[in-house]
């Protein structure tokens, strides 16, 4: 049976030209990038290559990004360093109730260590409003977290907007997102967005699983979590991971440009959409001013893992929502609003750019079969 | 020319097998083991079974076994998360002048959190002293972090008889060891060690870089550093890096078993000092009862740079000192009481279990010509 693999946004098959370039690393140009001679400096080129290409992607300076474990690394490094390194100068951190654990429950670690944190609350959307983050920061405000593309709903989130905010407030706060799920799939420049902090993972975009980048804007100073050789310039000590980071590089380099990957899965969301809307009882939760790549939706009363296994029969592949909140109820479907009941019959069906009609397809005439044997059976 | 790769102490070369894993579990086993789909299963069975295969390596339980990112993040994780889960039983961290920097940096960290630090001198030998030891432990101490094998010298430190001192002294102090440049080089049972922590990496045993294991003994309670997702049971955020961690276990499993490695590293440190010994002017800097996979040399009157140079042209890779204290003078070193003369000079040359008697012979043959025409030039 053939798989319709749709679960792309808790991770993605790593593609054979990736995976050649982790082999070739590993293997052959495989000398650690701190040693002085010519296997340490091959590592080194690789390494600075890959940095070029990651930061060509994302529109800032190759100087600007430092590789990372992941994402979850990237956005703790922000969220602490940043928060830690401004101690001085005040002592709230504004972030959204839909972020993902890794930046929820770093701020939360925060207020151990004495900050006051506020996690605001989002629209029916799943959107922020700008004027709650406005009203939120104050001259105590020295770290505001939010993400760009949500990972349980596509939610996008007017990142652009809060450096104007931050600015106009007269705010000294350093602005991060966790752009993990937007990479090559929402076009962003970071030079665009305004932010002094980005963080994006190698395994949501067909590159392997721990590694990813973290965007430290020039100028921009946080303090290191992690002690040791110094490496990516004292900020992430450690030996430098050539061969994930090269395969990373390499997984970038595939993703597509402009907007030629947003469009194929637009189409896509729309022949998903219509057919759901063929099921009795299915709603969704996401809305269509998100990313196309991610749509949450319930049928009332049947449970997320329930469906997930008959899918699963079908050789379809969804989650209930973040891989990263295993068992627990979807803590962004509440602060949207949604009723617990529909919440407990979440599904997300992510997309990556290698997704096809005959996936969607497949899904939906696996969902159709399941809701209506599913029903039967209650 | 032949390649003779005698640096295997700061990263090897991974093998055909161990990259083959890694293919498998990036193009194929590639689900996230976080998620409740048989993908999901697939990947987390695959982390389970490589929890075991280093732990059963290890000399400990496959519930003992924490995946992190290398042993840069282990020793971090071991030394901070340790010392402050302790906080509440004294504020004494001791240590000992030649660790890793990922340790002697984690250690100072502590300092500017309100610990107490004590750096213990070695030997000659470059041994830490146990009676020195002994008496730096008080009642304020509760944490002890000192290495099994040392990454410059490969001296060896007496790690099996600091838990019967803390045990002794009635201390409650933890014991944390860097087994980084020990596993499959220097056979050890962590049972049998005693100790409460330990931390191990997968490059420098023919795995990938970016991956590596802390060993936390049944019951010793540690703090997360890096907050998230809960992944390793709440110790470990992030995304678990399936085809890193399989590939590492991969690498375990073809270390050599009992004393077989090591009795052939001493055939070929035998062969490498008998040359070395033909070279007026070459100091060993090493001690015989110390690691044979490590052997650190000096000529006055070279600088470590240009040695690494000229062997370099001849094809023969070795390093001056460890890779993670680029360009410094090796701490190591100095506190074993050599001449900073001679540690300018300094060479380190390390085995792997795949070298062979034709790659000492080359470093020989391109380390007597490189003295011969260095010391004529000067």
């Amino acid at each position: 049976m053939a798989m319709a693999y749709l679960d792309n946004s808790a991770t993605t098959q790593v593609t054979p030209a990736v995976a050649e370039v982790a082999v070739e690393l590993m293997c052959n140009t495989f000398g650690n990038p701190a040693s002085v001679h010519s296997l340490g400096l091959d590592a080194h080129k690789i390494t600075e290559q890959a940095r070029e290409t990651v930061a060509s992607f994302m529109g800032c300076k190759k100087e600007e990004i430092y590789f990372t474990s992941g994402g979850t690394e990237g956005n703790n490094l922000a969220i602490l360093g940043g928060t830690l390194a401004a101690k001085r100068k005040g002592n709230k951190v504004i972030t959204t109730a839909v972020e993902h654990p890794s930046v929820l429950q770093a701020v939360e670690e925060l207020k151990t260590r004495g900050f006051e944190t506020v996690v605001l609350p989002v629209q029916k959307n799943g959107v922020v409003s700008l004027q709650d983050l406005e009203d939120a920061i104050d001259e105590q405000t020295v770290f505001i977290s939010v993400m760009l593309v949500n990972n349980e709903t596509g939610a996008i989130q007017p990142v652009d907007k809060i450096r104007e905010i931050v600015k106009r407030k007269n705010s000294p706060a350093l602005v991060h997102t966790d752009c993990v799920q937007a990479l090559g799939k929402y076009p962003f420049s970071l030079r665009a967005l305004g932010v002094d902090l980005a963080s994006v993972s190698g395994h949501k975009v067909h590159g392997p699983k721990g590694v990813g980048a973290l965007y430290i804007k020039e100028g921009v100073r946080i303090l290191p979590q992690t002690y040791g050789g110094g490496q990516e310039k004292g900020l992430r000590s450690g030996t430098v991971a050539v061969s994930q980071i090269g395969a990373f590089a390499k997984a970038v380099e595939q993703l597509p440009k402009g907007n030629e990957g947003v469009e194929q899965a637009n189409r896509l969301r729309e022949q998903l959409l219509l057919g759901i809307a063929q099921v009795p009882d299915a709603v969704i939760n996401s809305t269509l001013e998100g990313s196309p790549y991610i749509v949450n939706c319930s049928v009332a009363g049947i449970p997320s893992e329930v469906m997930i296994r008959a899918l699963e029969a079908e050789g379809v592949y969804v989650s209930g929502g973040s891989a990263c909140a295993k068992g627990g109820r979807s803590h962004v479907l509440l602060a949207q609003g949604i009723a617990p009941k529909l919440v407990d019959s979440a599904l997300r069906i992510s997309f990556s750019n290698h997704t096809t009609r005959e996936e969607i397809e497949q899904f939906l005439n696996a969902f159709t079969k399941a809701c209506r044997f599913l029903h039967r059976k209650r």
